[in-house]
């Protein structure tokens, strides 16, 4: 059989985890924490498992779900979304941004990404037939090269990707950069999906600059989220999508056929814990930004280099005054076999790394002691 | 916007529903159960979930998992799968045929599907830029017409969707089908899909004949499961799809930039659960045909006429003797309006339904109490 999805392999995530389980290494590669969910988070899905909330799920997600999504926005946007018509449960962010794509991207359709990027856009993409065109974002502080993203925009562009907080940098795009944007496409036939799964992982007192508060972006855009990152629970499996009418009805069509609706009982501990305690959502960044600095107070110490991370839970790290001999791949490989760490080496979401690029990438959604323990491995690096 | 799926409206499955719910209807429409999933299961969720199995599974699906899928399959159907190879778990069976159907079908490709036939087939086909080619099973058994179908082959087909235990009929493809299958399609480059998500529920002492079963036309499928339906949750979204070795290779690269990876807790539990209660699967014949029967032994005394679904846990029913002059959507409206009871039309599962088809769908995975207070209903009309 010949592959309609050649260039795709293993996940470097499903790698990397494997290479750690291996090697006995502490496991910073794959995004995930080791520590729980709330417990009262937790403790209502078998609530519900035994009360009998087990069948199909509407199609669109669980109201008291939406719900809870739409006065979460309100809360953290100060945007109105109609529930009903605006807001869509899928199986994982992944599900909702494939789809995006689906109802977006026609064949011979041009898609704008940002280099480096999260690893799912190009195949779902592809599978829509359409073609990356790859931007990369400019170093040392991947922030967008705005003549490069210009000089990309043409005729065929229908739609363009962007991630912020970014994966794998931490990098957060700011208002005045959306206002770039929109001055950029404005008049143009061009769509925005926002991945923006780590919306509530941002530090040192920013703000998240979600295209939920961009009226003029909002309304040509599908903005994604992930329950998985915010509630510490990515087996779960749920995030969802947020888009105006006419696109939200767009998505759902792919959806319906897709997957067809999210998993029903883990849909009602959401909606239940959500409701009781929506200060979750705000508590994070001084959750996580403490995690951080654990971790980067101690790999200040080290030969590594870097800039603490403003949003997402991973910690990039140039290792250019230890081993500048190895690429990042092998570099990764090596710090998880001899080193007993694992990381992602970033040249992997690059469709051209730059040739010098000396950077892997750290995840810190972990337990006090696990950061600890890595940081004092790399230390010794 | 200019849709990618223009044809697609809601589905069928959410209209009744909805309907049923507005007009306080017994839903006997959409297919999932009025009664729970085992209690020990459902236990076991509560228990994975407090445990701390919380965070991705493996892209291909928890090990355990899998292992128990390849112990049932040996145990059902004589085969040895190997469950690194060639079992993947999925979030859902609509998600497998999805990603199946991306796996295989390029653009200008055709697929051959027997309608009637489930409604997520064709907009998967379109969505991977394939044309569906249409052959009608034949009445009243619906059975497979070979003359129709063999028409239908040609230089163009790359793969044949099978549906057994078939929704909406009930009807069974019997092992001496399967070998005329084989027949007909060998030395063409043709793949099949083998949606078998009912493969347990069959009656009357008669054996499903799964593909798994079938060497020559295993070597060439992706045969598709679920646990919703086997296990009487089919909220949970979890399913799997077995294929030969690179075969589920070009699967799991579509599934892993679709969704990733399939629901962490609710995998646990159905490996435990499995585990402990093989015998589930041999006492559902059982289970579901005194269901099938008590619905039926009513239903005969009304004006409906029907032979006994062989398999699924769908009956048709012809209401030509009641209301001829209805077709199926508007009999289906009528029913569930005017007597409380909601169904499905069949006509919908057709690209041209023939014009005298007066049947439609009754859902019998429900209680006892369901089932009896539904027939009264329709013994009544
Ligand atoms: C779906 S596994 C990857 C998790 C993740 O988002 C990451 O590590 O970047
Ligand atoms: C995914 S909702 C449809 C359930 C079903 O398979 C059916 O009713 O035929």
């Amino acid at each position: 059989i010949q592959s309609k999805l050649p260039n795709v392999g293993t996940t470097i995530f499903t790698t990397m985890s494997q290479l750690a389980a291996q090697s006995g290494a502490i496991n910073l590669s794959q995004g995930f924490p080791d520590f729980d969910g709330p417990q009262a988070l937790r403790e209502a899905v078998g609530r519900h498992v035994m009360a009998g909330h087990n069948q199909y799920a509407p199609m669109t997600g669980l109201p008291a779900l939406r719900e809870q999504v739409a006065a979460k926005i309100a809360r953290s946007y100060g945007r109105q979304v109609d529930m009903d018509s605006e807001v869509t449960i899928t199986p994982g962010a992944t599900e909702a941004i494939f789809c995006a794509v689906q109802a977006l991207v026609r064949p011979g359709d041009e898609v704008i990404v940002l280099d480096p990027c999260y690893d799912s856009y190009e195949p779902s993409v592809e599978l829509a037939g359409g073609r990356c065109v790859h931007v990369p974002l400019a170093l040392p502080d991947f922030s967008i090269d705005w003549q490069r993203l210009a000089d990309a925009v043409g005729p065929r562009t229908r739609l363009i990707m962007l991630n912020s907080p970014h994966n794998p940098s931490g990098a957060l795009i700011s208002r005045a950069e959306l206002d770039q944007l929109a001055a950029l496409i404005r008049g143009f036939d061009i769509y925005l999906i926002a991945d923006e799964v780590y919306e509530h992982l941002v530090y040192d007192g920013v703000c998240h600059a979600s295209v939920l508060a961009h009226e003029e972006l909002y309304a040509r855009a599908y903005v994604v989220s992930s329950f998985g990152k915010t509630y510490h629970v990515t087996g779960w499996k749920t995030g969802y999508v947020v888009a105006p009418p006419l696109l939200s009805a767009e998505l759902r069509k792919a959806h319906q056929f897709v997957t067809f609706c999210g998993i029903t009982p883990l849909q009602w501990a959401l909606a239940d814990y959500m409701a009781a305690y929506p200060e979750h959502v705000d508590e994070l960044p001084a959750f996580y930004q403490a995690k951080r600095d654990l971790f980067c107070d101690r790999l200040a110490e080290s030969r590594f280099t870097f800039t603490r991370a403003a949003g997402t839970y991973f910690q990039l790290a140039d290792y250019s005054a230890i081993r500048p001999d190895l690429d990042d791949v092998a570099m990764a490989e090596w710090l998880t076999r001899e080193h007993g760490v694992a990381c992602i080496p970033i040249s992997v979401f690059y469709q051209q790394p730059p040739a010098d690029l000396r950077l892997v990438r750290f995840c810190f959604a972990k337990r006090e002691e696990t950061l600890r323990q890595a940081a004092d491995r790399l230390y010794g690096v």
